[in-house]
């Protein structure tokens, strides 16, 4: 274990990492960098600062990477109205690709050659941190503590803290979420405590950034979305920036009992687990999203998204982001996003989330053709009667050579 | 046009349709059959007996599909948590099959060589329609009196209604709706009217099944709904036929305000047209057969039952129910469902269906495994690091290779 | 029939298509533009000049388009390692997106108001057109003559020539092929005589490109085949145009009896045909590019090209070169080519096109990890037991509740 | 390693499963069971019997299991016109589903509480065994000598023959074949030795079934394939057992220089190789699948076998034959096998098997109307205009909106 010379490690300044901090030091017998990043956990990241040079780490990398977030990750993903297993939203997949990425340019400019992270053996978690590392610095040596160590108890890791002078938060030991939670600015995560029993539901005091329902305003707020590009741009006209339209739309979905969801998923290490998640603004994004494709997307170039988007979220819930694979998704997904701009308006309330109405400049919709009333000859109807017929044929052809059809 | 001797229309006692009968009679001067069928649209309908006797009808078929329709086609839909282009349940679409295949059994035992129906030229019903007659009786007559006459006007219909004695229920004319509806056991449709602007917000008194979610109750209502391979076989316990079953979650979820959907889709014709929908039950149903799903199916049969629903949509949307493709298609999703078995328990609450609890005998979630508690050796973390390893080695080489991964 | 006030029509100078000059002047009382492109097809076009003009054609356009369309078409399909239903090649398919082009920009510089074409009621051609046409100019009018005219047999035909002194070529009268043909560099096709009967084997002088196997050298002749980014750019060392590496191995191909394929196909307007095609050099770039595959791409973008393929071929087979999801597929695919670089040497022996090496500067191929022999620790089998396990896990899970795997 | 109490190994009678006998005595100092299966790999299977027996093994399995492996396995994967990335018929992958599931179903019998295979640490072969192990016996141990020992030359084998008086077989020594082999009923593989230079051709006495093409008759064979519900019973009339139709292909496909194979793959564990595969039989079985099919298949489950079939040769080269998905594929395409019954003719002619008739009471080919003669109104040419105009309803709209479509 003597080959690492340098690690950098994903540090959140919690007390998990921070005792990380100090075995990789001790095991390994190397430097430790800390790398922290505020993705909107919510959060203040600076305080991990004097946390990590108390902990004798000198090179301390602290980041604001909301925007490149949002712009880069989150944004790219809604383009294809992603959803994982017919409701998840990705809010802890997409954030880790910029995790692994940023480690690995840390690691290049520091000249480390290992990195770290406090990720379990048993999560998905692991797995997008290290394909990341492996796919951008193929040389990477990764340390996985929790895979290693045997600090498999909150007591071990408070005996270790005690043992090593790693001050622990009081105040925070005290009120320990019973729950292990994740938060970026698209969601926050609950696993754990009752949750592990799939029958039990969510206790009301676990969900942080939503009110419930039943709690929220008794009248409705109603919001504009402008997008260019199948990106959000503005709301209610104001020009925003990629992570301040996530920050509002968390803002006003929250507050309007939106976004919570409760599952049972698949992870890619092969088991189920059960997951809460709190996703305000990608509640509403989602919806929205697909109300301005509906003017803007041709049906077939729709039809064929959808039956791509399961394999382009399980690309990354697996982790490979960094992948050909993504790659070669995300260019036929942004292909078709060229034309979807325009606006759409959404009605929340009490935890819905309501498209009423979208216009947009790029508009397929046609009144003259679809409309009810006199088209002026824009359609022909006689046109559907060779269309059907012919669409037709293949199924007369072999009913009337006995082929059953029921 | 003298060829056609008889024809079996699909009637459902309404004007439109009542100035078809006389319309058939007259152009084609053939017999006509009337086939009326309850399929859970709300309306009554035996009064369609006298209306169609009143035309010169002999032969009149008046029947309750409701338990059929909602066995042999709702549920086998929805055991592929199928939708639309991301929103829409299909509920028009997967009425149409079985009229469709009624209304060929009613030609084959009356001896009648062609079909009628009242969708217009510029929809996806007459397609529905015409599809599954050719796909059952590849010989078959269609006429779709909406793509051949004159009458393109609500004046001309009267005109003719008048000309002809047809009597026009007066009641039913004044307050007649302003929009196109159509109803079955598993949703009402709303089109045209101010729908036709996508801009406009529906307005509230146009919904009919559903009180508004500011309307609905302010506690929530809990239920269990039992699945056995695939569908719902009983709620809180009392177990139901299929009809009964969604009878039952319509009510549920309509007093509670859940199951409003406003949309623009693409029609199999070749245009976008803007439809509002209200699926109480079924909106309920999604939801509570993913969470079932969700512990009895396996990872990889549930992520391809995800890819292929898109193109199932599709083949049901596009009226293709009576096709090798659905038949194929259903076959796998069948092969899924066999121990899809448990109960899902659900919150309604002003338009949410939230499922807050699932359990099951057949369940693959392992507590053990899963857990962040100490897992008894029930999971070796270390195996993770072979299987991350493994999962990199190409994108290692390519990096290795001098591939750019970002 | 008197809207139309010029016509630009797909003339290829024989006797057909100059039958449809003089009857679109009579019907529609209109002006024809002759268009007139060589395609690789294998006969002069020139000639068509004097033929237009003899029937009093004043704008016509004769044009070289091989290279854009061994380039612009030909090429990006075979990027795909395209094929309809298994085996067809698609060499009709992809010639017609390029004159559908041409006639709309012809149309657009003559101001004309038309297009028409020779292409039956019953194939696939008449779809390819017309969808290209309308695609890229909506409203113009397509003129059909073989679903309009009653000229439906050689006789009547012969009798409207002879009326309206339209020279017949008697030579090429006699000689008339009993074949149905198509021709442009990718591929000749044939159709119709006794193909009809899909039992009967297609006699060996209706073959025109290629010798038979039998007759091909007894000795093989080797080729090396240069790729830059999924195109073939030089043919044994020689840097070659598009088209010019297309003659060259249709010559090697078709010398050593390669190409040949007979079908029964699927065609878009429901009804299933048989067909011969002969694509000599079609048949070589298919095996070499996935060779050259083999090395350059990912193992994940690979499969999921493999998977896009048959809709991409469905795409272009139907009509849909000009469709937005045409575009969609082809970003993904040309996403995929930017490292297909390399050379492949392919043995042509009496009807075989076998790959025998190949190698790229863009190489994935490890030599060092895939070796039978000491590999130096590149690669550490004990990682195999990890992914094997968690790879095992759901089905491991699966199987200790209960559930049958066999 | 005391745990285990007795393994089932998968023993060939060679000489490194025959050291694996005796490592797995001395390792884990228990009891091993012996099972050999003869899926026609071309060797007498009965002398592992005495081998066995002076290797101390007392429970010994020797099985001829070439029915079962063509009938239950190949043949149903030939259904789906399995090949893996464009070229290999997966001759390997089909074979260890069964001898996984003969292991587990001996370990039953025998009470063994382990299995184990003589594969490599870096194959494809080690996940096959291991994940149908474990799928069908979710508490097996799994004991895979080659990613445990030292052994990992040549020498170092021989000296621990020499050491534990393991009989080598010195002819064998001697002309030991530089390539790493397997075989079965349908195919023999060839990795290593000048292989692992992907641009060296192979040399030609490597192959063992298969004369050259060169080297083949001069004069074709014809020979006609009767197929029953996707499966051939008969060759030329002859009605045959599953694997007596492989066999007799193997010898008709061999003696015409047909199914030879050279390609670079790639593997599950995450690395290329190169391979040369001989598969005579399954050469032609998959062209003449085809052919039966493309007269009984409809045109949309084809299309839609087509774009499954890379996920369902993905499924079985991965090893998961033993898996939901796999049954779930299965269910799909067997689905379409009903009506895939009728003859095929096929000429074999120095590497070519080319398919020249098919006809099949079932077929869907319909020569009235698919004539180029007068089909007396079967098919009505002005139904295709209607077809069109709806088809290019949606293109037509965008590029009146000023969409570009090209």
């Amino acid at each position: 274990m003597s080959d690492v010379k340098k690690v950098v490690l994903a540090y959140s300044g919690g007390l998990d990492t921070s005792v990380i901090v100090k075995w990789l030091q001790e095991t390994y017998n190397c430097e430790v960098v800390t790398f922290t990043a505020d993705i909107g956990q919510g959060e203040e990241v600076e305080p991990a600062r004097t946390k990590a040079q108390a902990l004798g780490v000198k090179e301390i990398y602290i980041e604001d990477l909301r925007e490149e977030f949002v712009r880069d990750y989150v944004f790219p993903m809604f383009r294809a109205n992603t959803i994982y297993e017919g409701e998840y939203l990705l809010g802890t997949s997409i954030a880790r690709p910029l995790i692994a990425k940023r480690l690995i340019e840390i690691a290049n400019e520091t000249g480390a050659d290992a990195i770290s992270h406090g990720a379990t053996g048993k999560g998905n978690d692991q797995v997008r941190f290290e394909l990341g590392g492996y796919a951008l610095k193929p040389g990477v040596k990764v340390i996985a503590p929790w895979r290693e160590w045997d600090l498999t108890s909150r007591e071990k890791l408070m005996a270790y803290c005690e043992e090593h002078k790693i001050p622990v938060d009081f105040s925070n030991k005290k009120k320990k979420s019973p729950y292990s939670m994740d938060a970026n600015l698209l969601h926050i995560s609950y696993e754990g405590g009752i949750l592990e029993d799939p029958w039990a539901e969510a206790e009301d005091d676990m969900w942080r950034w939503s009110v419930s329902p039943e709690a929220a305003p008794d009248t409705p707020t109603y919001v504009e979305l402008t997008y260019e590009k199948g990106d959000i741009v503005a709301i209610d006209g104001e020009p925003l920036k990629a992570h301040e339209v996530l920050e509002k739309l968390n803002k006003l979905g929250g507050d309007n009992g939106i976004g919570r969801l409760d599952i049972v998923e698949n992870r890619y290490v092969g088991m189920k687990s059960r997951g809460c998640y709190e996703t305000p603004g990608g509640t509403i994004m989602l919806r929205a999203h697909r109300a301005i494709e509906s003017l803007t997307l041709d049906r077939e170039e729709a039809h064929l998204k959808d039956q791509l988007m399961p394999k382009y979220a399980e690309v990354i819930y697996n982790g490979y982001w960094w992948s050909p694979e993504r790659r070669m998704l995300q260019a036929a997904i942004d292909e078709t996003q060229k034309n979807v701009s325009g606006v759409v308006r959404m009605k929340l309330y009490k935890g819905n989330a309501i498209v009423v109405g979208r216009k947009s400049d790029e508009s397929l919709f046609d009144e003259s053709i679809a409309t009810f009333e006199d088209d002026a000859g824009a359609y022909d109807q006689k046109d559907a009667e060779g269309f059907i017929k012919l669409n037709a044929l293949r199924l007369r052809i072999a009913a009337g050579k006995g082929r059953k059809q029921s």
